[in-house]
């Protein structure tokens, strides 16, 4: 089933992320046709506008939300090596069960984290990990935007001859699938995994096809000291001199930069730092420097990380981004809700280069409605304020893509088409996770 | 109408937070018999257990929740001052408008919170503020335990008399009223509006009630820098040198403090901090060295503070005090999901004299019932990591408190007693709210 082509009208709504700059209208309309936005505006709609009018009163429409780091496939081990620190937590409590996961179990880890980010509001994801092919069957079938690489692993041979052709071929198929929803990023996995030369190779493969590339950088302080050590720079530096400056980036969770770093960062030709504040907590990496990121001009977005170390709520994410820089700068202005709603919605779709981001005529229809009646929304004395200390995804009721709807009424609509539901999911993430996890270790 | 005198036999549940140490019974049942839990076990009940069993298949049993520090009125000024630090935000932002409310703003403000706390699986909530007798007349109404303080104002003789006066009327008519679930406590706000010898009044009157008392202590290194140019001294000092050592206290927040003051705070003969995260980022006050004391032994029990500076979710509050400190720490196992749930449960009701906070014969019932059917939830490899880092209020399906059902179905059994609606309390509100901020305003 392609793009629905229908026109829809949505009347009587408050309206928030109207333009950049995150405006609001109280009581608004916003007419889709096709694939794209072609009116929003103050009061009523026109009387002309047509059939099929959505009355929205006591409810809010918001762009969608964007989610630019995550491994999806990770809910098989949500729970997995907790109150472990990052390379303890990987070297002895993920990296033994991945080694043993099937493209089924990806393909269904995938499809339950991708669903419960879409009932959340959340209308495209940036994944990097292994047998991508089935996260990008899992984001078609859900149909959110999905921003995908097979996480490129050097200084091993044939490590890397198998991620870098497992990379070629996820391009040729899956590069501009779905509709262009599904699009296709380079992806060395880090520095500490991926070191020169196998950094060039990755940033000279990403130049060769013309694609963005993702990759973590300077997580932990860990991770900074060993890069200084062995190569005399920091994880940024190194990136940046191993041909880094010209590619289009996102840059995961950079929590641990020098002035220079800072510095350096604005020197790329294109960099996005995707800011993973409930990841960087859970496993002990820190708390990025998000103020002084701002503050220099950096574009700074926001990613869950994968469902092993973070929740998969937006409305958190962009809490845990305003509140966790108030508290460290001891500074309450030091990351506003409007910051951190833009880093979820303009930011993240600059990211990805998505022509979404906020409300106007022209742009994509990725849009989220939002319910109002809770005690925790009254008084709404600033709808974004609102969103960003008293969101969270259970307030989502509908999800539009492309102008196509992907969530009405807290259901997927899609699923029903490929014959599954919700709780046949869960079912077999919880039978898959028993397997990878407790057979394996009894 | 009085505590139901009924049994009720649970089966079939996941119980959560059996025994003093957040133990798991992964099937298992629970008797109440009048106000009182009288069995806990494994598997199925006993088959003479009697009617009226609640088969709870796929449901999770957690006791209820309590939340040490508030000012539930202050839902009326939610969103004011947004991006203030504490001190701006009280005196431009707060104060002006608090001198104006009225008694009915405070009731109706109370009874929004109360009802979203309750609606959230919050069975306890410790309060200061004024007009506490409307506070009290909404806990009563929606079923809570409530212990009360009207704030005490010294360094001005008639505020100073007018709070105390205010604090005997309410302890003469709400001191063990609604069946015992409302109890006063002593007030004094904070050393910075309280300073000695007021502070030494209100420990004086707290020894003559037998009451324990709350107050605000070290919640600013703003504050703190000025009691030791004012007094030579930390507030926790000053506070310990005028009596407070031998009061029971809950001190709210300690965000600044020195080695010597986590000494100090072993040397009371009772006191519990009440850690407030999400009020303390979101008012740029910092974040408390809850690992410290901890590792100190000093008791460490959880709040929200009040509506105007933090959500309501206690389980969000649980989960950022558990993430802040591996933050902050760099260790992940700085605070455990494990830890911060006892904060939330046994640790509150060792701070507010409460027979509950875990589920055992012979306790007070005070039980919540939380879905479990959510993709966040799966798979669930330990159920207490997933109520910390997964849940939320909006997982809440019913409360009981003292045996008594409060919430049913996700709602308030006791409004329709007072033919009172959600919908009523929130309106109200959003009235008020109106008339307190925009129209002083303009």
């Amino acid at each position: 089933m392609g793009t629905t082509k229908s026109k829809y009208v949505i009347a009587n709504a408050m309206l928030v992320g109207v333009g950049r700059n995150a405006g609001v209208i109280p009581r608004g309309y916003l007419v889709v046709d096709g694939r794209r936005i072609v009116e929003v505006g103050e009061g009523s709609p026109p009387a002309d506008v047509g059939e099929d009018v959505m009355d929205l009163s006591g409810r809010m429409v918001i762009p969608g939300l964007i989610n630019c780091h995550n491994h999806v496939a990770m809910s098989i081990l949500r729970g997995v090596g907790t109150d472990l620190n990052l390379q303890r937590w990987l070297k002895e409590a993920i990296w033994p069960i991945e080694e043993h996961l099937t493209k089924d179990d990806v393909f269904w880890g995938a499809l339950l984290s991708i669903s419960e980010m879409a009932l959340g509001g959340i209308t495209a994801i940036a994944d990097m990990y292994f047998y991508m092919e089935e996260v990008a069957r899992a984001a078609a079938i859900v149909g959110v935007r999905a921003f995908l690489s097979q996480g490129l692993v050097g200084g091993n041979r044939s490590k890397w001859w198998h991620t870098f052709f497992a990379t070629r071929a996820l391009w040729r198929k899956w590069n501009g699938a779905a509709e262009g929803k599904i699009k296709v990023f380079l992806g060395p996995h880090a520095v500490y995994t991926c070191p020169p030369p196998w950094l060039r190779k990755a940033t000279q493969l990403a130049r060769r096809l013309n694609s963005p590339l993702q990759i973590h950088l300077s997580e932990t302080a860990e991770e900074v000291e060993e890069c200084y050590s062995k190569h005399g720079m920091s994880p940024i530096a190194l990136y940046y001199h191993n041909d880094g400056k010209a590619i289009k980036t996102l840059a995961a969770h950079c929590v641990h930069l020098s002035s220079e770093d800072i510095e350096l960062l604005r020197k790329f030709d294109e960099i996005h730092v995707v800011h993973c504040p409930w990841s960087n907590l859970y496993l002990g990496s820190g708390i990025a420097p998000v103020t002084e990121l701002l503050e220099a001009g950096v574009s700074v977005c926001l990613g869950t990380d994968g469902p092993a170390s973070s929740s998969m709520d937006m409305f958190e994410t962009m809490r845990l981004a305003a509140l966790l820089q108030k508290g460290k700068k001891q500074r309450a202005d030091a990351c506003t809700a409007r910051q951190a709603f833009l880093m979820a919605t303009v930011n993240g779709a600059a990211a990805l280069g998505l022509d979404t981001g906020f409300l106007a005529p022209g742009l994509e229809a990725d849009l989220v409605i939002v319910d109002l009646d809770r005690p925790s929304l009254q008084p709404m004395a600033d709808p974004i304020a609102a969103l960003v200390y008293e969101g969270s995804a259970e307030l989502v009721r509908d999800v539009m893509i492309a102008g196509e709807w992907v969530v009405r009424d807290r259901r997927l609509v899609r699923l029903a088409e490929h014959t599954i539901t919700l709780e046949q999911i869960q079912e077999q993430v919880r039978e898959r996770h028993r397997r990878a996890v407790w057979e394996r270790n009894t």
